[in-house]
């Protein structure tokens, strides 16, 4: 079993993991009584794609806790990782998706970053309309904490799901996702930001959530304290790797590979990395990163801990 | 013992419930890493008052089933409700609220209801601007469901909270409040909406969360089926009479004593009660609608049963 898988080997699974969030999440909003304008507006943006980085990284990390709990047993399904669990893990891995969603349409509004599109389509209030757009997203959000809780019923214990539940809505609230945002909006303009600022503006912005996907895929599988310390430990550098790499992209990355404009953090004055290091002292700083969250999985062995190593590595792979 | 409270020790009643509702609830955001813009923004709101129903709900409820379930047993503090049952059910109930808080400072928005004025003071993106406004609510709503988790910390069962978290999600997201808030917005201008349309969207816009108050209370207090399904029928039928009593005050209520301006309805041409069938058919309903509150809760005695029962009239009896 190799230590760390090689990109190729990462961007397949993240594809096969994509697949398996897509079918789950787009048929979980349907619940009798959601008006259809708003459900189209849901939708629209649950749909526009992306990597699913965050569901992937909770049912990954489910998956490598479960792996070292019975290490040297045989699964009788193959897999190491039973089904009827996975089950109610996806369940709460498309909740952390439409967290996400609702986060990128209130983000985009004109009050906001003010962006018309978003990964080449327009962005949700400009297809919906503003009033409507932000209900999608209020409505994303609140459905989430119901999906959450249907992993209860899905067969988890509820201690298991109500921990992280309360770890979801800390990541994602005002001390988290939403304080990471508003932070952002201030830090934009002619403002001096230092870099202590704007790394912690990033880990409670986009590090926050990513971390908390690690942690929740731990608490779910019920893994120990140490285990789950270790996965959070790895979402948080993996979270910064990633935003750290997301800024070194929209300097230097080809609008067509990406799937999304570029220069346009610098077009909105916003303070990035590379704004305030240059080009060369971000990527190392993204590699050293992305090296910490490969040495927070140290005690993991297993094919579902390789994929993590490796995605560290793939994810600033991407800006080198 | 009095069958159904009187309007004046109704009043007496929300008034004690408010304070001790108020006084856990300003400290409860208080956690550290929330940005202090950010954090005044979500108090400006939560401070500015109102008679905190939804929480009084909440409590009042978990304590009437509280009180069934030990009727004909002395409680050692004198009261129906243990205390420390009931601090963890103070949690929740201040979760309402931050709910409900959250969901006006989103109506107000200028592209939803643009409202410059709530409770006689500047609405909170009049103060804030629009994105400190959004990013209020949207903190109001994530970290309600942070603070609900913790009512297991306080003591009681993981199982209790899931259960009364899930439906506080669905009461409040696509299917309800937010879905709600969607149907009233497609039925504001120049469109016909036929009665039992305008009754399916107030009860989701205002009676889901009011019928989720009252169940919540009992589902937190270890209720069983029945007596979970009588609150939530006697808070359906508040949520509706409530709802039909403030359509009519809408249109001939004194500004001074409500506190808030009125004609405003008619104004932005929302479809109401009144509009459709006219101010004394329209008190016909409120009233037949309280009624109905009442007879849910034939099997309850107890003061805070009627406690609940004089609600429902006092209600109604606003709008007379």
């Amino acid at each position: 079993m190799p230590e760390e898988c090689a990109d190729a080997q990462v961007e397949a699974a993240l594809e096969t993991l994509a697949r398996r969030v897509e079918d789950c999440l787009f048929g979980c909003l349907r619940a009798p009584g959601v008006p259809e304008g708003l459900l189209a507006a849901m939708e629209y943006s649950l749909r526009a794609g992306g990597k699913r980085l965050r569901p992937a990284l909770c049912l990954i990390s489910a998956r490598a806790c479960s792996e070292e709990t019975r290490s040297g047993e045989a699964c009788s399904d193959g897999g190491c990782f039973g089904e009827e669990a996975e089950r109610a893990v996806l369940l709460f891995a498309c909740a952390l998706e439409c967290i996400h969603t609702y986060s990128l349409i209130h983000d985009d509004l004109p009050a906001m970053d003010n962006d018309d599109f978003r990964r080449g389509m327009p962005s949700n209030h400009k297809k919906f309309g503003e009033a409507s757009a932000i209900l999608a997203g209020d409505g994303l959000l609140t459905d989430a904490f119901a999906l959450m809780t249907r992993c209860a019923d899905a067969g988890l214990p509820a201690t298991r799901v109500l921990r992280a539940v309360g770890a979801t809505a800390r990541a994602a609230g005002s001390a988290g996702m939403v304080g990471g945002q508003f932070l952002d909006m201030l830090y934009t303009g002619d403002v001096e930001v230092r870099l202590e600022e704007l790394a912690a503006m990033q880990a409670m912005k986009t590090g926050a959530m990513l971390r908390l996907s690690c942690e929740a895929g731990a608490l779910l599988s019920g893994a120990g304290p140490e285990k789950t310390a270790a996965l959070a430990s790895y979402g948080e550098a993996l979270g910064a790797a990633f935003q750290i790499a997301d800024d070194i992209l929209d300097v230097t990355g080809d609008p067509v590979l990406l799937g999304k404009g570029v220069g346009k953090d610098a077009a909105a004055r916003k303070c990035t990395y590379p704004a305030l290091l240059g080009l060369e002292k971000s990527r190392i700083e993204a590699e050293r990163r992305a090296k910490q969250a490969v040495a927070a999985l140290e005690g993991f062995s297993g094919e579902n801990a390789a994929l993590l190593k490796g995605l560290a590595a793939y994810i600033v792979s991407r800006a080198r």
